[in-house]
């Protein structure tokens, strides 16, 4: 047997204590995060779904998110986390999902337990969930699935975003853990970090936490550490300062009529050849 | 006959007598430079190749520029002018390049003379070209591939950047003239327009030239259109102003350890939900 | 506006007034049965999922499904009508599906009323279906999706294979006729063309009518035109010819250690290069 | 780091002393093969390109061809050697496919010395090499580019193809071994395979043979083992026999006007089912 070697997040999390994930949605993306110091790096459905100009909301396939995964991880150093919605459809889905995103070297995915096709989380509309044994069998169909004991699954319960309260978000949470997760991701999108403190308060730790702090972002990494998290994902700013950024360049470049006002607060063509590592590649014309 | 409708680029150049173009690699940023009021979009393989963080050197095949353009021309209301390099090989490689883009819908490619495979203009490193009948007969093939009449052509010689003069310019853009091609693109990299001015000044107007201010960002919009170009292409800022501001905002997060100091600079979540078109795809379910 | 053509489904249907259609997986399947004289092709989601060795079950998605049907109709002069199953999820899925097999070039698609994921209509477990008036909606929004007026819609019931009877599925066509659709599918997994004959005897003709006559394969032609049928689909015999085709062909060179035997029973060198039209595309060079 | 294993063909092999290929273009024929017996898959060029009704002429794409061929790999417990033609293009395109062969868990391709775009052996046209030394420096580059010590890098001299003669055959093989490759490939496309044990009485043994009887199809597996070849391709004998099954199929089902006397030839969906192991992925609803 030929074996090959990926990042394994499962390996990052031990060595690190603490992984600090951020959202991208392509690999040049991905390398930028990773210099940044990111441990891993989100592959974002929203940013996927938002690069294509589609909503978030299970109209791309599994196909496609694959696809944007494994390029990132291809470019990389650091595991990609995939962010793999519901598995895409029933038990069959998750399992035909987990033999892809591994044999793609990806060593981590989140499912989550809405139902199929899903809306993004924050978006006005049904956020309905399965039956905590429907998704729970979900968890145990795609530990099952793996083939390296390396692989890593994490269970989002989006009961908060659905309005069930903190007991069933622990209630659920407990279930998939008894599935087999081997994490455990508490979603909310309240202006505050109140709900999550106060799941925290009620889970005894049994597997670890994970956060994503997008309308919460003044919670410090020093107080989500304090507070019992081992994963933080800043899942969407890079794509929002992207969007911010684009809009502004193409409408300086159009309204000006040059583009030289520009060129101080953009980056150079040099630096684009460094990120595609242009000079290695030539090495082999050498 | 079953017939679907694509935003033309002829028809486009016809009505607007000068277009712009502002490069692109996805769907997004296609969307932000159509809205900034540019006429097509450039699928840039300078942008395309650094996307994925590997070099423009014609390393990703056809395949992936062919998907890359073709998904940024389902999400936009104006035409995508695709950069087909060398056109991916030979003459076979070049029919099969125009029956594949143009069954996605894009009306408009451009090749150019360098040989298979290229480097990107700007890179140190061999920039050769094809002989002039060689490509004129790939222009040639390019045509007579083509199954509607608005399907558009342009011919770039990199005969400037090959150090070959504009003589040798000059000479081959009436080869490709003579071969079919619809336009024809001068390029350059010195620091200044100059050469690019010398070209146009023994160009017969036969065909509508295209230009490329990448090193000479200060040529305004006014002075280009007077000097007869038909075709301004602002091939690579948005990939570079991208590349700022995605470094900028993961080293923020990171160092800072939180992300609410970004929050007045990015867009918000409902700005990516507009670009998604979220509300209009709601109602389906409405 | 732009204009390419494709072959029309519907044009087909109103040339030939009987349209026939042989399933199929690949440009090579397809065309050698537009060969034999097939008025279309069906693009076969068993056939598909078959040749990836994977169950029809919603396994494989919706891009690779639509791959699947584009590269067919590349390289033919008929047109395909894409089995689409449920339309791959919801309302949305449904809409987005519309939208990519149209630009695709496909003129024709069928739907079913089964949930999603769905299993093959002969294989042993869950075939429940939608509520009527969901999968009504489906169609609405499929027709509404449209970008053609030549895009043909099937509406295809599964209410005999889940045991419902000829009356509901009656009762279904009605609705689905109502909600937009151009023609419905009636289909049955009986040793007989029984039921389906029941079926005809109560449908008014206010719609043309699919049979798919894999259990019943002594149907002949002429009486299935008598009996008010206007499009047959032979779904998946060219898969199965295949399998047995090359089980027998592998063993005979394992087994004899040559392949010496066989020459006499398979297609030459020649004939492959004439079916991908070698000389034509040699031309290109001379 | 997190490892997968795949199946290896350098273990192969070393396993069995001499390998058998045969041809393939998916993975439904790559398990046909399998099932007879056959140590690895052949991911074949030609058969690839028939499948999309296309020559064989460098055409579709690296990414096309890696695509049929990992997804084969996908479906199989045996090796896929894959046949990479040119490697796509120079030096730069030889060292990303081989780290995309890799990554998709291939462990053995082949690269013939033919120039970019080649020609299929078969065809009359263009069969001209590239240097010797520009090849060899393409085998440096793709095993300084395998990241696991299996993979293992086949080198084809189409030295007899192009017309040059066993000499020139025998000294550009030796080159190829100084370079690094793993085996050699022999071919010849005379009516005899005469010209193949001139070629084997010269050659040292340094390196494995490897050779493809297609037009000495008489050439009885026993001797070519006591002749010295380590492995033998079967290249296309399946493909050949699903035209002659397909044409003869839709024939009789068009003229006949049913499909009744088709039955007993052809496989049942039952036996489909089995090979889309459908009852072992129902396992995961039960």
């Amino acid at each position: 047997m030929s074996t090959r070697r990926y990042p394994s997040f499962r390996a990052s999390l031990a060595r690190n204590g603490l992984a600090r994930l951020a959202g991208a949605h392509d690999a040049l993306g991905a390398v930028l995060a990773q210099e940044a110091g990111f441990q891993a790096i989100w592959s974002s459905s929203l940013e996927v779904s938002a690069a294509r100009c589609l909503p978030d909301a299970s109209i791309l396939s599994m196909t496609e998110y694959l696809e944007a995964a494994a390029r990132m991880q291809k470019a990389l150093d650091i595991p990609v986390v995939a962010d793999c919605d519901t598995g895409y459809g029933g038990n069959m889905n998750v399992a035909h999902m987990v033999h892809e995103f591994e044999a793609a070297g990806i060593t981590a995915v989140c499912l989550e337990d809405k139902r199929f096709p899903k809306l993004n989380s924050f978006a006005a509309g049904d956020q309905s969930l399965l039956d905590t044994a429907e998704f729970a069998r979900k968890i145990t169909v795609a530990k099952a699935s793996q083939s390296s004991e390396e692989f890593f699954v994490i269970a989002r319960t989006e009961a908060l975003i659905s309005g069930l309260g903190v007991e069933e978000a622990l209630s659920r949470c407990h279930a998939y853990a008894d599935a087999g997760a081997d994490a455990i991701l508490i979603h909310s999108k309240q202006p505050t970090k109140d709900q999550i403190l106060d799941f925290l308060a009620g889970w005894n730790g049994r597997l670890p936490v994970v956060v994503v702090p997008t309308t919460y972002p003044d919670w410090h990494i020093d107080d989500i550490r304090a507070a019992g998290v081992s994963i933080v994902i800043y899942a969407n700013q890079g794509l929002r300062a992207t969007v911010t950024s684009l809009r502004s360049t193409f409408r300086s470049i159009y309204e000006q009529g040059q583009s030289t006002s520009l060129e101080e607060y953009i980056a150079s063509v040099g630096e684009i050849f460094a990120l595609q590592r242009m000079a290695d590649w030539q090495k082999l014309d050498a």
